[in-house]
């Protein structure tokens, strides 16, 4: 919950809180613990509520229709515009009941390997928090995010020219080696400016190509 | 891994395998433990993979670009029709090296809170499969963005040993000539590796960037 940016935990009728192993394993996040609430029932979590998600494995009886995690996440974050909303798990063991999931408007199901469905609560828990936070972000916005990591340190592109000076230095010295014949150049050149044009190489990555190049020269030279 | 439909599991160095407390954590997933390979190392692993992506927190110093997990997924599933991809981790206390980011395609990063980003392998490795088998679903709609992202191979990808095999050659002749000073060896060949895996070379390309350093090193014989 931490980690998205999620804060406020309601705990229905839990067996043991605060419980001292909640706390050793929620580490960095206890304050959550800390603040959470704790009530009698589900009715009363969602006293004030207007839009509330149910996770549940398969389709209920008479309980709302099954959304997918991107589409229940999406529609959340559009009803948090209007009211409080809310996620609601089971626990790790039985789940929701029909009657808890027939209190909520919507209901999600995580598509699983139809081999091995049985999700943790951790991780359904995990996964509907983060499509919650990407649901905040807009595309741009987790391209934004993710770019805001980033330490700046390449260097800039290489122009047009300086990369027809690698192929050129590099064609003089495959017709030199006759690694290249003049008379039939073949596909040679044309796959090598395609790869570099695919790569945008940098000017740095220019030079360090270049440099190896004119080191063999050199050393050839010195050869003979 | 195995709730989102992923069965392949490639182990570098554990610490003890098999072991006891990791199959009792396994419940119903043995069988993946039970097929795992266990590897030397990140490069053992890799070998024959087309495009492998690294989990990082934060943009590392000439590693690849950070991607966001839905974009990543999407082109690992777009990646897979040409050869095997892999999705790399770190372990839960000190996550990846830099070189062994190096070692990969791309790198993908989870946007989190930034008050609390620290989230663990295990929440980590489930959002990823879980895109993954997002990006799976929506294949029709996911493969046409995807698309855009790979260039159409005109031949084959390298593998990341042919590859691997390039910047041996490479490293071998700038040491040759005084290029490369193997006891300061610098970010030379970081270097290198990050325009390689940056361009996704294609066997063709690996054969021709040989094939010009062997001709050099053929000249220079001669020449002696």
């Amino acid at each position: 919950m931490k980690t998205m940016g999620l804060t406020s935990l309601y705990l229905v009728t839990p067996k043991q809180f605060p419980d001292a192993e909640a706390d050793t394993r929620a580490t960095g996040a206890v304050d959550l613990l800390q603040q959470a609430t704790v009530v009698a029932s589900l009715a009363e979590a969602l006293h004030g509520v207007t839009h509330a998600v149910a996770l549940s494995a398969r389709r209920r009886d008479l309980g709302p229709e099954l959304e997918a995690p991107r589409q229940a996440a999406s529609r959340l974050l559009a009803e948090a515009a209007e009211g409080e909303v809310a996620l609601v798990f089971g626990n790790e063991s039985t789940g929701l009941s029909n009657e808890e999931i027939q209190l909520c408007r919507a209901a999600v199901t995580i598509p699983t390997n139809p081999d091995f469905s049985s999700l943790n609560l951790c991780a359904a828990v995990h996964v509907l928090c983060y499509e919650c936070r990407m649901a905040a972000y807009t595309a741009s916005e987790v391209n934004q995010a993710a770019k805001t990591l980033v330490t700046p340190f390449s260097s800039p592109a290489a122009t047009h020219d300086e990369v027809e000076g690698l192929l050129g230095h590099m064609s003089e010295i495959m017709i030199k080696t006759g690694f290249l014949n003049p008379e039939q150049p073949g596909r040679l050149l044309p796959k090598l400016r395609r790869l570099f044009s695919r790569a945008r190489l940098e000017k740095d990555e220019v030079n360090i190509l270049r440099g190896i190049f004119a080191a063999t020269q050199e050393n050839t030279r010195h050869a003979k």
